[in-house]
């Protein structure tokens, strides 16, 4: 078999068979096959496509790469959940909680902010001492131990992802749905949860800025998992605002913890109770939509995703008394002052991509790969869209580490915003249920 | 400007600015743009078209990766041809004469032979002696003295296209229309002549296989030929079968010989006086066509043509005899016999393509560059499609370097005839010309 030939077979708009996946994806791991031609033929799939059958082989020759968990001997059924990224997507540190509280383990890997995104492991770094860099090995332990943990991607699962990736970024080959969803999905298949819950966000704060793309992600990422086995299900989410009120990764850290004090945004923890519903009925633990509600509402009532926070965030070396005493433990912006309303009326719109560019001004998030963040930083909305709001009204306040950027950030956000003066229905926060 | 924003735009279906493709190209060039970023690039473009515009940008950016020469010193008006490729395309050593003795200087930088099509360079050094490695300053010093020079194509002259083709080759971009056009005006421009004839070959044994794909190429050609002030016109011609009767280095040179002594075979004659008086109108040596016919058929029939011949074999260190005698003079294959044909009938088709792999199997082609070829061997046909047949009479003769690769070749060749028992019309030489 010839590289070459694998390409002009996909620029034609062949289908490619799982033998020439394999030798393409296991060559170019190897460095048999040169980067210009999987530069090539990334160009070629992103313009010809593939079909799910080609998507799954590419997920599973991206998994053979390198190694894949067994869950099996940690517990019976474990649970994975990841987020297509957006902004003020502090989900992850609710719903794990939420979760394993309910008796359903939780082992995640994830990933760091870029662009107007931000990233999981930025914001638990926020919280003093906490370490995301674990071994397999320490991974492993804390889920059979605590039943919830956190940590950034092992380069040992799914190397290929890693190095397609990078090629991707450098040759505009980055939006293809196949390449999204094998490269989404390589990495959860190779972590080894058996239910995979997929939080696909939909908007200007999203990378996928329509229904039907995101939905188109979402049906192929649910039909790529189920057909290797994994009990996978996708949930539409609304980015076209930030969720909840708070951009930035201590000012995030601070909203999951009143979220699991019961005092979060009203938009904000509904969408984890959503979330958490979906993976508690997908995984057994519930045996209805209702059921799974009824022990969302108890976890979080009863104290005990509270609890299992910290003793999360205590096993992987954070300051816990984060979880009693947010404000003293999390770091600090020096420059913090509201910004009152330009104008009365309904909030028509916050666009979340300028909220998330705003707060990249700020240091809150990076433009490129390896740079430091900010963890102080962020903006906190105080009125969402639908809202009625008299002029001068606080919107928002911006945390800034200097003057100067407190100055270019609040620009920015302002410019977020348009208005109406009839009024404004809020957004739907869940589109669709793709199973 | 980042390489990778202009490979989204095109990606995406966006029309390239001037600036961006020199932007490309020269980076590309210069060794900041990556060989991945060049593939990727490719792909798009390949993939997504590109218009005249962007065409004549890519092609002058090549053009201004290196040195152009000037003509203008050299002669008032200079000509070029240039062929896409074909099986038994000798004609640049019969045109070149014809042309250079009616009067109108001719100055070609060629290539070799590749996969089934011959390449000028290798026929012509099958003649003992001839040189085709000249300078710049050799080949213009020729095109003074003599009024015909065919030469290797200099590294000097758009090295870009060199390094993209070289690329293109290996990541399954070699087939697009504009990228194609690009490359050949590109070398075409850069050597200068300011009346440029294109052979664009249609069928079996040339590259673009339907009529429609080469009359895209050709009035792409030419517009981008006339944008920048050169006179460009194409003929497309016929490549179903092979031209004239010989395939095969030394075989050609024979041929083209033959017919400067006006013994060629028919199809080939015509095709070389058609080329020639297009070549004299275009290049004003000639008010008509009718004009342009008579001074080819007195150029042949007065002996100037081969004369000159005589001449740029001598300007090129080749053994001058091989004008009067080719036979003594030219290399010769030990295993030369001619097979009869199977069965009675017309022939309705030599597939070209066949023939041309019949005579790489022989030795006389080369499957990657830089490997040798065997002048001595190939193909030499006794009838042509059309012609009635009685079975067992001789169809054709191998030349070959041993008894095994005849055998092989000889089964080939048999396997490129078709065959009816109603007459058949001999097939257009020329389709149509381009202006």
């Amino acid at each position: 078999m010839r590289a070459v030939d694998v390409i002009a077979k996909k620029r034609d708009g062949g289908r490619l068979t799982k033998e020439e996946i394999a030798f393409f994806v296991d060559g170019y791991t190897r460095g048999t096959i040169p980067d210009y031609q999987a530069a090539a033929w990334l160009m070629a799939v992103l313009l010809k496509g593939m079909t799910w059958e080609e998507t799954t082989d590419l997920t599973m020759a991206m998994v053979a790469s390198g190694r894949t968990l067994s869950l099996g001997a940690v517990a019976p059924v474990v649970a994975d959940k990841h987020s297509t990224g957006g902004v003020g997507d502090k989900t992850t540190l609710v719903v794990g909680p939420l979760v394993a509280a309910a008796g359903l383990p939780v082992a995640k890997m994830s990933g760091r902010g870029l662009g107007f995104t931000g990233g999981t492991l930025d914001k638990l770094e926020s919280i003093p001492g906490f370490r995301v860099d674990l071994s397999v090995e320490q991974f492993l332990a804390q889920v059979a131990r605590v039943g919830l943990v956190v940590a950034g991607q092992s380069a040992e699962l799914a190397p290929a992802d890693g190095k397609l990736y990078a090629l991707r970024d450098v040759t505009a080959t980055v939006p293809s749905i196949p390449l999204i969803a094998s490269s989404i999905m390589s990495k959860k298949i190779a972590a080894g949860a058996d239910v995979i819950v997929l939080d696909v966000k939909v908007g200007s704060g999203a990378f996928m800025k329509t229904l039907e793309s995101a939905r188109e992600l979402a049906r192929l990422m649910v039909q790529v998992g189920r057909g290797v086995g994994r009990r996978v299900l996708a949930v539409l989410t609304n980015m076209d605002q930030p969720l909840g009120d708070a951009v930035g990764n201590a000012l995030e850290v601070k909203e999951a913890i009143d979220t699991l004090w019961g005092r979060g945004p009203q938009d904000f923890d509904e969408h984890c109770r959503v979330l958490a519903a979906h993976m508690l009925v997908l995984g057994g633990r519930a045996g209805s939509a209702a059921d799974a509600a009824a022990m969302v509402a108890e976890a979080l009532a009863s104290g005990r995703a509270r609890r299992k926070f910290a003793e999360f965030v205590e096993a992987q070396g954070g300051d816990v008394r984060v979880v009693e005493s947010p404000e003293a433990v999390l770091p600090r912006a020096p420059y913090v002052a509201a910004v009152g309303a330009p104008r009365g009326g309904y909030i028509r719109e916050i666009d979340a991509e300028r909220v998330g560019l705003a707060t990249v001004t700020l240091g809150a998030g990076r433009e490129r790969k390896g740079e430091p963040v900010d963890p102080r930083v962020g903006v906190v909305l105080h009125r969402k869209v639908g809202a009625r709001v008299e002029a001068g009204e606080p919107l928002f306040t911006v945390h800034a580490a200097d003057e100067g950027s407190w100055q270019a950030a609040a620009q920015q956000v302002l410019g977020a915003y348009a208005w109406s003066d009839e009024p404004v229905a809020p957004p739907p926060l869940v589109f669709e249920v793709i199973e």
